[in-house]
């Protein structure tokens, strides 16, 4: 299932993972800017043929089993980039997750945990 | 990761759970229909409160490591019921992967592997 | 301004143009089967580099300004034809308006009248 | 059709219209960012109720009958606020513009000219 076929590595290493930046710790309802991007370290190719097509963003909150999604990005091969930044508003701390999707290599995913108090 | 906050569960029982019908065995190559839905024995609700968002569809080919994702559909809330049937081809066997998103309950998937000849 | 850059046509004709498919007429509140495609006639491309990538349809109910997006189709290339049935209910008569992207030749859209009663 | 649909005003006074802001003038292929919002001057609602749901962002290039989508952005009720900024690059002129959706009111647009050399 998705679990055993999402990729998960290091983005220093790995051109395909997202990298998802914020501040560690916000303010419960506060917006707040969340930049995410693949291709942070190591660009990927950006081409008709090979691209990344979308990346959805999720937040696990802790304790709660219900995932949420904050946001999707699709982009337009070529023209739009596989970087992001936007403006979300969180109530409770959890875990951002990214998940990102090339057409020739599939899922892969990143976290990132987030203080709200 | 999301391979941790994906549930999974008998249809028959829990009304989030995306069901995929498709012939068992295709041609490569030729186009079918394959339907997929969420609330096949039991009804999801369908409310601007509370409602399936959208159901990504995916392919895992036996023995490859990339997904590929097959189609997108979402749904406007009260108008739109969690329910599709997309034309599509595939070239090589593997197990179709569905993953629906409830705005309360988050993240289910189901799989149906397809024979392709 | 996208009222003067999106495309119309006759489909038997040009095979950029979405077709609607649906009973002529549905009662208020019941779910109904709606087909949505491009290529009906004459076959659009389906490769990597030439492809369908997504339709949007909408209601625009009679009389009311504002526009209801029922769902949202994206099509992955090659493998995803741009061909959908969807499982939708309405309140109320209106103009049915699906909007399809060909990552080469743009914007298309297309209308059909449905009474509700 | 949609041109008769979609609707336009200046953002100061609607809360509606989407605001696309990036330099006047880039460099062909260079990337840049362009920063896409609901609500710049006036805040819309965000409530389950009353949101926009999505921008997408689309390139009209000048003397091109074909419309190129940079990006589709769509935002979890409450959480997502509609607003982006997205790394692009263009090869030639043309007319940047969005369209929006809000749940209750519907269809809007914007557009920002573009200089590209
Ligand atoms: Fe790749
Ligand atoms: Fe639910
Ligand atoms: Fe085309
Ligand atoms: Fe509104």
């Amino acid at each position: 299932m998705l679990g055993d076929i999402i990729k998960k590595d290091d983005f220093k290493n790995e051109k395909h993972v997202p990298v998802i930046e914020c501040p560690d710790k916000v303010k419960a309802g506060e917006e707040f800017m969340v930049e995410v991007q693949v291709g942070k370290e190591i660009a990927h190719p950006n081409t008709v043929e090979h691209h990344i097509a979308w990346i959805d963003l999720f937040i696990h909150y802790d304790g709660d089993p219900n995932t949420v999604n904050l946001g999707r990005f699709e982009f337009g091969a070529v023209v739009g980039q596989p970087h992001v930044k936007h403006v979300i508003k969180l109530d409770k701390p959890g875990k951002l997750i990214a998940l990102s999707y090339c057409n020739i290599h599939g899922l892969w995913e990143s976290s990132k945990e987030i203080v709200v108090e």
